[in-house]
């Protein structure tokens, strides 16, 4: 897969400066780039620096002046180095292949292109998209549905009927279509409600590693299209996700809670049930969510509230052992005045 | 399963009103619920709002008035729906095979009616009680016990020498008797601790997706009867959940900790070691146990207060950097008060 | 593997009280031993409680005084007991052999005494240490290195060409190399930036259960010798975690940060992306780091600040209801001083 560098700028639409014989055989990042390899500098943090990097050569801002070395100038270097990292890691060759250890079920219907690897697991009606990957030890249960140009890592499980969209990438480890947390008290004990939903995921969806996302205890859990996942993710029964929207690692959203499109909820976030957080909100690292939140909300916090006012408030907090003392100074200046006038 | 308006009455020991001859198919919520389906009412909010539903008949409260419709009058309606949507979802059905792809180990001890799916590894000496259904690709070691009515779902692994109890569910992913983390230093090194402990889960439990629940250093950890745990779930060495207690999603508890029966650990609450939690403590979302609970307390926060106290600090917290300003104005009114004093 | 009490104490280097023909059976702790089992006593409030212990024997400091029963005096009674607990269970064989079911790769390069067991898949190019153990279900990508003396439980999923070094555990459910949580916003959507990093992870390390350790963008995520990590921790890409640091359950660290040497990030915490925590920094339970942290620092909170610090706002905290009200008498009582000033 190595490109002469004058190739690239042409794939690129980008203006060559240097040496276009060049050969590039591969990306990396600027500080870590070894001497056949392209990087990228889209800031003067980085410009500045530009002897310092070990790269064959960089992409720059096309907008950049006074720059030398091997450069390609192109209108935005970070997207250009994304599209040019793909092309030279196309990922994993589909070849249309059963391993003779897979195990599939009956009445089960097949793409073009399906590879199953060893010890993948397919229960009965399933139906399975066309140019499907699925690694090893995989188990997907009865009439669960994949589409178009899926992945699924090893050691991933789609429990019965989960309906998954096109495009989508699901890391290893992941549970698809658990039951939800779904009891009765019956005095002291707890009965198990059936769930009897599924789990349906949109198209262009990116789900992380070791996440867990509940079936709908009646009806749907819903993953919209475009939504990445991060890694140790719990989405909760009923919950619907919008489209566009992002969980960092280690987010918890509580049942039937509805969030958003293009919505961000940082690292470790939790989300109380049956809330809605709308459109475009962000919720910092590590904030609780116990009420819902309005589009475009920026919030941070246990319980959360606007960042800017959580933010100073944390500052006063670390003060607050001084605030106590003058306060209880003040007090003291005050019964000292209040005595001395009467 | 289809069931008639009025066999469903019957069999629910409730008072039908309307077309007994409606033939139910299924059970959903209220909201969701269609032409075919049952669903339930239980307080005035979705009582006012029975025109709305799509259903072909409601469960409501006996001592409800004045309703219109194809209606079920019963005591407690959610529990009618649970029990009746367990009627419409009996769960699998376990035939008593192996597929050929299970490897048993040696001296393994059968109930009747034990499934194991494919690619289900089985170790020396475990011992299976009856109407036991193992889902594929799990990895049961030695000398594990597994009582009667044990459904495990795909790659969890339950490893050697724990116990599980009878009608215990396990969901999918999850790590049953891995070591605790015991390590005691040396320098600035780590010395592994061995573990020698097991793991052992009473009856009627369910443990979520994807949980870790670590064996104990020696001696149990422990998870008694009617405990219901959420997803990613951790409990560390030695620990010890009591009866019909829930942990709720992403909850981690310290090595040796003793929580009582019937507590709530709401998500992503986290427990230090060796303290003690009392019975019927409920500890509010994200809190951070510190210190040992009594039994019926009710905390909140970080470290962990009782709730309500914490719910009020909390409102003071946002109002910090304005509460400073006026701490700030009365020093300076108090300095030129004692100025003019003088 | 009994051993008598004589043995023992030899064996330990340790002087001994009573009788020696005694035969230990294995190891327990003070409270759980029972009859022929030995246990430890390394402080006063054990040793006033050695006739509490059912243990046959106990290990005590060579110091203590006044002491009876069957004991053996050694430096340090924790350590000791510990490297007994070793010899008293060494931890499975290694047997020289490959499960049938095992699917292995061409041009994999192979240790002495490797055992492979039941649905174990290793990808091409894997390079296999001596004494190496592999669980069922456990799936290896290509060009996978694994040192000596590795140990890797059931389910754990180790991704394309990540190295790992030698005399290292891997619990249960573990992924090893998913790739990082990297996307370039594209209007609306986010375009996935390929990773083509590995992880790569040193001697003597321990990764704990269900943990995701996602692979470097370019470059490598590293977690550097003698690291040890409880369950459920995740690591994000190009993450550096230092020589013998101890990350407790559900820690997340956030993308290229640097964790210093012997650090120890307690459980719950959360590391913000692109910092640098120094060397031998404590970060307590639940904390959320968002800038970067000085070597030795301790820390606790979100935002983390220095731990006593911490701990003294969070009293007043609690109070801040009381200082609120306090805070308004206090102007009300200014107004009127300043009337009666006029």
């Amino acid at each position: 897969m190595d490109m002469t560098l004058a190739v690239i700028a042409e794939k690129l639409g980008g203006r060559l400066s240097g040496d276009g014989h060049k050969i590039i055989t591969g990306m990396a990042s600027f500080d870590q780039a070894m001497e056949s390899e392209l990087c990228f500098a889209d800031d003067s943090r980085y410009l500045v620096r530009l002897g310092e990097t070990k790269a064959a050569a960089v992409l720059v801002p096309e907008e950049a002046l006074n720059l030398s070395g091997n450069l390609i100038y192109v209108k935005n270097p970070r997207m250009a180095f994304v599209s040019l990292s793909r092309l030279f890691n196309p990922g994993p060759v589909i070849r249309d292949r059963i391993h003779p250890s897979v195990c599939v079920g009956n009445h089960v219907s097949w793409g073009k292109n399906v590879e199953l690897r060893s010890g993948v697991v397919i229960g009965d009606k399933v139906s399975l998209g066309s140019r499907v990957l699925i690694y090893p030890n995989v188990v997907i249960g009865d009439g669960v549905i994949l589409g178009d140009d899926v992945m699924i890592y090893p050691n991933v499980t789609i429990l019965d009927r989960c309906v998954i969209g096109s495009r989508v990438t699901i890391h290893a480890g992941t549970v698809i279509g658990s039951d939800g947390f779904g009891f009765v008290p019956e005095g002291q004990q707890y009965t198990k409600i059936p769930h009897t939903g599924i789990v349906r995921i949109g198209d262009d969806v990116e789900i992380g590693a070791s996440n867990t996302i509940d079936r709908g205890t009646h009806g749907e859990t819903r993953i919209k299209n475009g939504v990445k996942t991060d890694n140790l993710v719990h989405v909760g029964h009923n919950v619907e996700v919008g489209e566009n929207t992002l969980l960092v690692a280690q987010v918890g959203i509580a049942g039937s809670s509805v969030i958003g499109d293009h919505v961000i909820l940082a690292g470790q976030v939790g989300v109380s049930g049956h809330l809605t957080i709308g459109n475009n909100a962000v919720i910092g690292p590590k904030a609780g969510v116990i009420k819902s939140v309005d589009a475009g909300a920026v919030l941070s916090g246990v319980p959360a509230i606007p960042h800017k006012q959580w933010m100073k408030a944390q500052i006063v907090v670390s003060q607050l052992p001084e605030l106590k003392k003058k306060l209880g100074a003040h007090a003291k200046r005050l019964k000292e005045l209040e005595e001395k006038g009467d």
